[in-house]
């Protein structure tokens, strides 16, 4: 039987849900309830926003409420891990059909804090509003903490291209549920949740990153803006990219063969991607790569590379 | 005849138009384009959200795309100011049809960035999404420069209750326009859109404000969420509430005689709100009341108000 919906909810009710319970640290002195919140940053702030809306970033067959909530977060926070920030704070913006039961909200919102709590920042505030469709906006903010932003046009010739997070497994695990299947589980779940590398984008500043950015739209696309904002060729090794066992079997089972198409393709794991001087590259990331000088552009084992699709939404 | 729509233009293109032609000032580092936005307040931050839905917040055939978008960033900045806190930044998620005309998004992104300027913050980032209505959340952010936030919880008996701004023009706006006329011009003016008192936030807060508040939901149901939020009572006196000469207009016409529903009941104006011990009240502030031990109540002229609605969205 179906519990009580959003309209018996209220928006105050509603709020109220996803604000409860939350637990602030001192760098957070007001938190939900006036009519702003307020924190206290050590140095420049970095601040991105990123919308999910039902039916365009997410199903509600393929990914339940907790999945979405962890989403909507994980994948606005990996923008302010590629400034090489710390994650600080996140204000969502909800919108919900009035028909929708109030415990998908509940849900959501315990997804939301559960990613909170992964990443290190607070949940600051809320608002709900009704409309056709769920729609989720998280705005987020993190502290450089004295340090100055990481660029996608800091990269120069004679860098090593490095990663460190996952590739194409979201990509995967979206063409397993487009055809109706929900295994292999690695990558259905990394298609639900993804898992950006929380504190790797402060220890790839610290440790002289020249450029970053996070991999949303794809590999050789994300690549390709971090060229073009810093006027150089970035070459890339398919040698150097680990394929999973669970890529390789979604691979020859339905994607035609070829599982590199995920990883140099596919958006949506929010790995970091960042450029270093050789000698600079962090533990745990992997070199995939060199920056060399050259028109603005990604090569694959030495060739443009053809599907490198991206993702736009119109 | 109809031109290019949103599907046309792309969410690059898009993004594009609400960003282009930005001019940062020194205290934005980094502005939209990269992973985040860069900005460097001088102390703690303030921060609140703000949704816009076509045909529950606003109406097309109503206002403007350039009025929506103004409203958008004054009624979230107001917020802003009723912490005390100087406007620094504004984020925009837009969410529009694919067949919406392109211009549409092109005259509401000039609206919010005539709001931001007029408020003094920087646009500071975008993001856009198709969805099957209009919806437009501004994230904003204000700099407290060293001041602490002024709260709704200050308020202390032997303080007057001052406001600023405008007070049920909004109301009396939509009163016509939900009637099918367009006028008296000031106050469906008002309706489309808000003019908060940018800057007398920071006033009230240097001045000793003891508690703040932007009047949203009507002047009172936003007393009384600061008498709550205090543990007080909150005394009005509606012979200090000026009426203008279009709300007597209106109220004549339509609205069954009395014009103060509109000062007492309406929100949408984003008038501040704030409690001053009594020799504290800045220049410009009108007195129209006190606080008064006792229990969080709001009593217009020595009694409860029964048409304090306020609004809530389900």
């Amino acid at each position: 039987m179906a519990g009580p919906t959003v309209a018996d909810a209220g928006e105050f009710g509603l709020i109220g849900e996803i604000v409860h319970g939350l637990d602030l640290p001192l760098s957070v002195p007001v938190g939900p309830g006036d009519d702003c919140a307020v924190f206290s940053p050590r140095g420049d702030v970095a601040v991105s926003t990123d919308a999910m809306v039902e039916d365009v970033h997410f199903r509600r067959v393929w990914s339940g409420p907790h999945d979405v909530g962890r989403k909507a977060v994980a994948s606005a926070m990996a923008d302010v891990e590629a400034m090489g920030a710390t994650p600080v704070g996140v204000v969502l913006s909800l919108t919900v059909p009035p028909a929708l039961e109030a415990a998908w909200v509940a849900e959501c919102a315990s997804g939301v804090k559960e990613e909170c709590a992964a990443c290190g920042a607070s949940l600051l505030g809320g608002d709900v509003t009704r409309g056709e469709r769920i729609a989720l906006v998280a705005t987020v903010f993190g502290d450089l903490a004295g340090r100055p932003p990481v660029l996608r046009s800091g990269a120069r010739a004679g860098d090593v291209v490095a990663y460190i997070g996952r590739l194409g497994m979201a990509a995967a695990g979206l063409a397993v549920l487009s055809r109706g299947f929900r295994s292999p589980g690695a990558v259905v779940k990394a298609h639900r949740v993804p898992e950006p590398p929380y504190g790797q984008g402060a220890t790839a500043a610290v440790a002289g990153a020249s450029a970053m950015i996070d991999c949303s739209d794809g590999l050789v696309a994300d690549l390709g803006h971090v060229a073009e904002a810093s006027g150089v060729t970035i070459e890339i090794d398919t040698a150097a990219l680990e394929v999973s066992e669970p890529q390789r079997t979604v691979a020859a089972a339905i994607g035609g063969g070829d599982p590199l198409t995920y990883l140099l393709g596919g958006g949506d794991d929010h790995a970091l991607l960042a450029t270093f001087a050789p000698a600079d590259v962090p533990a745990g990331w992997t070199v995939i790569g060199r920056v060399a000088a050259g028109e603005p552009a990604v090569l694959v084992d030495g060739e443009p590379w053809a599907a490198d699709g991206g993702w736009t939404h119109f």
